[in-house]
């Protein structure tokens, strides 16, 4: 194993702290095409742990898993002209194999809508088969330009969900629903707070008739877009002519949705956790949750059986870690505290003595003496405090960074301050074009909690200055 | 839903058969692109409990899962010549990002050694980060010319496990473990008996030195690969410079060695407890492992509310559905036969009355009355029993088509006769070739149980005829 290196402070170079704990925290390698990432057992863990949970919250609302190919003709492709439009730049496209040159182009999914379209078209003849709502655990291609681990990469895992319906209303309420499921989950699990909200028509899926987003908070004051819900209307249905008959026994073209989470979460936990000791991970999804460190093992045979029997008790209900290597007590220390795991367990001779072990959480540094009886009860409870402490300071810091402005020049300081900020605004594309031109921030989403604002102002772009009853989260964002 | 149409028996035409069964069980789709396959709720569902169960057995054996790169850069995949020969036919290649050339070709991997062996080459520094075990669930791509769903497609999913160890003597031990680890999967699991051995040299993995596979027989009397193990000495080590420190100090490389199962255990399941009903499925995976059948349920609302708290009730412990649909009651009954579901609980009201329901068992459609009582209990028993009675029978049936011959023209007489033939055979590639041009079978392993035989035969080969203790088992195979 490698020695240790430092973590540039995030108050120093953001971007370098970043890089920095995804590197010393053991979660990736590069791949040997530029982009592209090995998730390491530190990260892959993670994502298993969210696919669990999240399978749950899913399998309560009714959704099957499926797995479609990964490869799409490029005729089908081209069918929905908005589609091809957002996603044609960055499509990987296959076209050859082995030496021979293939008849048809087939493009590597960048997502899977037409997919999902062609096998819907296949499988719908009445009301009574709807609604179809399926789920799929995937890896997807896009061929970004620029790169970083986690947040852009040429390839991410995902889950992208699809689902048609037989009315619009129903439609609309599940593409809704979804994502208060996803806001759900990122607080019960990631620790992680988010406003809900719907995009601007510029910001919206390539496709879709609306967009709905959970945007979280990064600790530089960026936003992250952290998982979309997007109410497909028709768009697809009719290019790929997936009809039903409906009550009255006439043809209609299904309402779809369709919505994802990717390996962008991880990115997430980093930034909204993490600090200049590394990444800290949320209890509920850490791969590891506990490292039990025997102290002076070497020395001691009572320390060693001691480690393996808590040990052996704790794996019964948590995911743990024995470290009984030869290594010193600060290097055990240090190495549990660069790879996140929310608690570590440091047991030595003298702990042995006075029937205690020492807890050290990741998340305050804060060391706890508990009596060695109950000790998963007690345990459980730490964990649990730290989630909801985790939460709480990423709640406040979002909170405290959220601000009210009613003209350009104060959203321009805001903006340079690293702040979220809810203005008065009018959508149209060419005005988020230029503000962000000008300032760097792009609009996040019409948050939920405004939809209906007591009173009307004056929009924040300068050449509109029309009174407007929306307010939009303008924000620089990954 | 569609009507349920019929299913070809299998002594008819079994290709047919196994076509329908796939169809009918509402398992799959077909995808876009030729030879792939959408997986539906009903087999996804099998790989998700294939993948839950045998997760669970490499975490016992300390096995870390990670997920890497599906993309592979054209010099990389290049290094080591025999699998670059072996793979180079079926491989999908990217030329093209959008309307823009690559300057290197890409392929999308067709198996991920030269990946885990970059990843390798900058993990390791000395004996004391050894043994490396990662695997990876992942997609993988071979551009097949002719395909069948779950045998033989373009994209299938499957696990890959990857490892590094400081000895050869290590690094066998744990290839040869890990077949029997399958083989005890299959068995448990998949209620599928296996033959156990290696593979002779021309049927090895390209770039392997020894390869170890488990081999089943279907009910047509081919056999099917089920899983594999290589041991791969030095060959891709030495090619990547994966050295590492040993305990004297010295630089040396690691042994390796690679292993996995796919999404064509879900045929093998099919063509080994199948019947002219359609799939069986092992209830140890089953997606759903008991349906709750409503028999003139809107007549009689006391059965839908006895059958909503059968279904609660028994959800706590079991994979179950209900279908509370106004279907018949013999439409009920086939849409869950011929989607295998182990066992169907029916529930009319005499039932109601009687205090009793009825269990079908869909391995050998038996009736059975059970009181009302312990029904948990009741049905944990007849769904274990069903895994015995599945694995008995296809062992029994294993066993009695295996055959010992040791002349030319007996071994044909029972390679027409579609059984497993085994014969002393002293494995020239020459020989093998000229076996498979006649009589269409290939060598599947030399079987681990006749490792030590008694007594030397003449090799089954007319041109050779040489005494040999070597004995291999031939068939024909998917």
């Amino acid at each position: 194993m490698k020695e240790l290196e430092k973590i540039t402070p995030m108050e120093q170079d953001f971007a370098k702290w970043y890089t920095d704990v995804v590197k010393q925290g053991n979660l990736i390698a590069y791949g040997p095409v530029k982009g592209t990432i090995v998730f390491k057992p530190n990260s892959y863990g993670i994502w298993e742990q969210i696919q669990k949970n999240l399978n749950e919250y899913f399998a309560e609302k009714g959704i099957q898993n499926v797995y479609l190919p990964l490869l799409i003709p490029e005729k089908l492709f081209n069918k929905e002209k908005d589609h091809i439009a957002g996603f044609n730049p960055e499509l990987a496209t296959i076209t050859k194999v082995g030496d021979k040159e293939l008849d048809e182009k087939v493009f590597i999914r960048p997502t899977s809508e037409v997919l999902f379209a062609d096998l819907f078209k296949n499988s719908i003849e009445s009301y009574k088969d709807l609604p179809i709502i399926y789920n799929q655990w995937a890896n997807v291609v896009r061929w970004e330009k620029t790169t970083n681990p986690f947040l852009r990469s040429r390839e991410f895992l995902w889950q992208e969900g699809h689902t048609c319906h037989s009315s619009a209303i129903e439609a609309r309420k599940f593409t809704k629903g979804m994502i208060s499921t996803y806001a759900k989950f990122l607080k019960n699990y990631l620790a992680i707070p988010t406003i809900i909200g719907k995009k601007t028509p510029k910001e919206k899926f390539a496709g879709a008739c609306s967009t709905y987003t959970v945007e979280a908070m990064m600790k530089d004051g960026r936003a992250l877009q952290s998982g979309t819900s997007h109410y497909l209307a028709q768009n697809f249905s009719k290019q790929f002519d997936i009809q039903f008959k409906n009550e009255n026994n006439n043809l209609d073209y299904v309402y779809q949705t369709s919505w994802g989470v990717s390996t962008r979460l991880l990115g997430a936990i980093i930034m909204t956790h993490g600090d200049n000791r590394g990444i800290i991970m949320p209890p509920r999804v850490a791969p590891i949750q506990i490292d039990v460190l025997e102290l002076f093992a070497n020395k001691n045979k009572e320390v060693h059986v001691y480690c393996e029997n808590l040990y052996k008790e704790l794996s019964r209900k948590f995911r743990v870690r024995l470290d009984s290597s030869d290594k010193g007590p600060g290097f055990k220390a240090s190495n549990s505290e660069i790879q996140g795991v929310p608690i570590r367990i440091e047991v030595g001779p003298r702990d042995i003595e006075n029937k205690s072990v020492t807890v050290v959480r990741r998340d305050t540094l804060e060391k706890i003496k508990i009596n060695n009886e109950n000790i998963k009860e007690q345990v459980e409870i730490i964990l649990n405090e730290i989630h909801d402490n985790l939460y709480a300071q990423a709640e406040k810091r979002l909170n405290e960074n959220t601000v009210f402005v009613d003209n350009y020049d104060e959203f321009k300081a805001q903006i340079k301050n690293h702040k979220f900020v809810v203005a008065p605004f009018c959508c149209l594309d060419s005005a988020e074009e230029k503000i962000k031109n000008e300032t760097g921030a792009t609009t996040r989403c019409l948050p939920k909690k405004f939809d209906k604002p007591l009173e009307k102002h004056k929009c924040i772009f300068e050449d509109c200055r029309k009174e407007t009853n929306r307010y939009v989260v303008f924000a620089r964002a990954y």
